[in-house]
């Protein structure tokens, strides 16, 4: 049977979690190859996502006053080298471009990695006095970073992305940005892509290249894995110094304003896939469905089937819901696989027997439950429907978390649990870098944060058994 | 007086034009040049109209069932070359990419210029049967093309811009999306930017590299210099053979593919400044004006002042409009004249008189007229100004586009008109290059369409006298 070959394509998530991801990727069409190395194609399904992703998130920028630019692609190599850490942690995955038309260039651009640099020159020359402040920027772009991997969403010489930057007259109101932004994220996370997060600090050794300091928010996937989803930096004045960004205070003294920087890319689409997916394909949040409830007709050309599907699918983008009608000549059992494919939240079947009873029948993505309802109640009941999976889609989120957390007071649970336990492993930190090198070369773990709320679970280093400072998350990562 | 210095820095339209368009696009701070050359800085105010833009025209095209994607930025050199024509109009001006990382690449990339190639490449992947068409894809995206010149939104190597490319069927099909999108185009300038345009079909001559025909919106700015504004393109299946773009039919047959493209950018912004603005700045088509209706207190410390224009602030904004209160320290003339420069279409002034009689008083920016209004009345009252104030200024745009064309007989006429009359010229034509090119050799003006409105003005061709074929709109263009 048709229908059962298109899932049957599909690797079971048990057997090869890496062979379902790419398989989903490809069979629900949202992403592609493409003929540059690294580099991938946005299909329409996966790019709507990404527009929802868009819509909701500018919104929540907006609400907290941040106003969108757009700077150019390019770097000068001279302006990407004046703040020393931040050359050296992107210059070396940089794309530089040598040649304009037909001329060499007298400097080499790189194609931006992240745009620190560019923002700084720009702030350098438009903030003279404490009037000017602050300047809270944001723009949506791509940007690249030479790879020689790539996993769809996950890992690409390109990527798109949004990425805020910002400066302010103090320390503290940067240090406040920084955090706020964290937070946005992590709400969005939590609301509309019903992912929840651990929320918290990097340790100096995963911080942002410039970065005083650099706060995470970090995702479970289904397999056990760690998916750091957005980071916000604070700065300080460091940038300020080596841009010259300086602003004249009430009082006429010349200061260094502080600088934030925050973003999230594409990779929570790889995130959606896997902390949703199952061995159909997709789940997706109604939020950020592209299409939300699809309509399926049975025996279409039977008496007034496809008008009855027709007006339900109007009704429903009349009550606000993203809505379509699958009229194509495939079987409905292909139709159906296929909308499951797609990950999309609610499927209406209505056939000949239902036309006449004026039913029709309701059935989650999430639960595959079915509901009977009256043909002209679908809209409301759908509505509703989508709300409850959005708030399941979380608990169940947040149940597959907290049941994949393992504390470890000794370096033999430790390597056990990253060894057999997959999940995330809280166990206390020494806070020497060597510490957590070791980790990683003994187990592949890596620190993915200090949580915000701190605990004392034991008084020395997992690792070394010297005095302990923090409680860290570790786990292997994507 | 401050507010007199805000205004006293722009050039009259009159004395220079020029100088006056690099005035508004600074004072208004809608762009700013940045440190790479040949690339701009699009700062809050403009790219925020950009924003409207987009918004407005993506539910125009996703209604005629676009779907939009993302594909690389980079094209690799073969790739761009395997249409002949196509890489000889856009390889000379190609920045390229030679190093990524601290490798050199085997082979250099372009970074894409326009897409066509790309989706080509896409096309002949994902392409096999007739069920698989008609593609109608779309991008938002940057594009480089390396200048020498710069002009803020006119001219520069980096641009923002969609691209919708399709394939289908037949030859008719694709003939028919591509005046359809020239449709969407000159229905969405007209009614959303309040700019008229005039349609035709590009000669051969100025006509895209590697289309069979070229569609093309025209508009007469303030200066009476033409604006190529948005562009349509007829590739047939010239595109599908030199990439290979095949389907088979419902017979079973092989047939290549028919192929358009479709493109405005930022240029649009310049058009709006161009079309509308006058000696105080900017003047916004409410439609996209990022703010619709600024609020001014006059003498804002005095008891209920700023309470008050707070409430009518939200009751604006509750009612759907974009609003905002100008409670920043500055003197209201000074705020008036902001407010002006940034071309918001409605000012609303309420003071300790107004909020007395519980009135304010609404000034529209095209027009200045003034009239006072019950504060309870204010948000309809403001939407139904800004509805007229829309309308007012397409009707004052097609005034000015009808008073400027002009007819020529003769090639006196003619070149005296291009000499003393700004403005279209219609003049009818030989069909031959060579007149194309004498006539730009000797006047500068260039064919800007055949419009779809042919008419015989003459029986011959108003340069070399051979007999007539088509009506052509002459002009100087940016």
């Amino acid at each position: 049977m048709a229908e059962k070959k298109l899932v049957e394509e599909i690797t079971s998530m048990d057997v090869d979690f890496t062979q379902w991801y790419t398989d989903v990727v490809k069979k629900a069409e949202l992403m592609d190859y493409s003929s540059i190395k690294g580099c991938m194609i946005f299909k329409p399904n996966g790019y709507a996502i990404w527009e929802n992703i868009q819509r909701l998130l500018d919104a929540r920028f907006k609400a907290t006053g941040v106003e969108n630019v757009y700077l150019p692609l390019f770097i000068p190599e001279s302006l990407l080298q004046k703040e020393k850490d931040h050359v050296e942690g992107f210059a070396p995955e940089a794309a530089w471009v040598t040649h304009g038309g037909n001329e060499e260039l007298v400097e080499r651009l790189a194609v931006r990695p992240t745009s620190e640099t560019l923002f700084c020159d720009l702030y350098h020359n438009i903030v003279q006095s404490y009037r000017d402040l602050p300047k809270v920027y944001n723009q949506w772009c791509s940007v690249v970073r030479w790879e020689k991997t790539t996993r769809p969403f996950l890992r690409s010489s390109e990527f798109l992305w949004q990425e805020g930057h910002t400066a302010h007259a103090t320390a503290e109101e940067a240090e406040e940005r920084t955090l706020q932004m964290l937070n946005v994220y992590a709400d969005f996370c939590e609301q509309d892509l019903a992912i929840p997060m651990i929320k918290g600090r990097k340790t100096d050794k995963e911080k942002f290249a410039g970065a005083e300091a650099t706060y995470t928010i970090e995702a479970l996937m289904h397999d056990g894995k760690a998916l750091q989803s957005g980071t916000s930096h604070n700065f300080g004045d460091g940038f300020a110094h080596a841009y010259d960004i300086t602003y004249t205070d009430k009082d006429n003294r010349l200061s260094y304003v502080h600088q934030t920087s925050w973003g999230v890319s594409t990779r929570l689409i790889g995130a959606l896939i896997m902390v949703h997916g199952d061995d159909s394909g997709l789940v997706l949040p109604p939020h950020v469905a592209p299409v939300q409830v699809m309509i399926v007709p049975i025996r279409q050309d039977a008496d007034g089937v496809a008008d009855a599907a027709g007006g339900v699918k109007d009704a429903l983008i009349k009550a606000g819901l993203r809505a379509n009608v699958d009229l194509s000549d495939k079987r409905p059992g292909w139709k159906f696989a296929e909308a499951e494919m797609r990950g999309i939240p609610l499927r209406i079947e209505i056939g000949p027997k239902d036309v006449e009873s004026g039913q029709c029948v309701l059935v989650r993505r999430d639960t595959r439950e079915k509901v009977t309802v009256a043909i002209a109640d679908a809209p409301q009941k759908a509505a509703e429907l989508l709300e409850t999976i959005q708030q399941d889609m979380l608990e169940r989120a947040k149940k597959h978390l907290e049941s994949h957390i393992y504390d470890a007071h000794t370096y033999e649970e430790f390597t056990d649990a990253v060894e057999n336990k997959p999940g995330f492993i809280r166990a206390m930190w020494c806070g020497e870098e060597a510490c957590e090198l070791k980790i990683k070369e003994d187990t592949t773990a890596t620190s993915r944060c200090m949580p915000f709320e701190q605990e004392r679970i034991a008084d020395t280093c997992v690792c070394c058994g010297k005095p302990a400072k923090k409680l860290v998350y570790w786990g292997k990562a994507y």
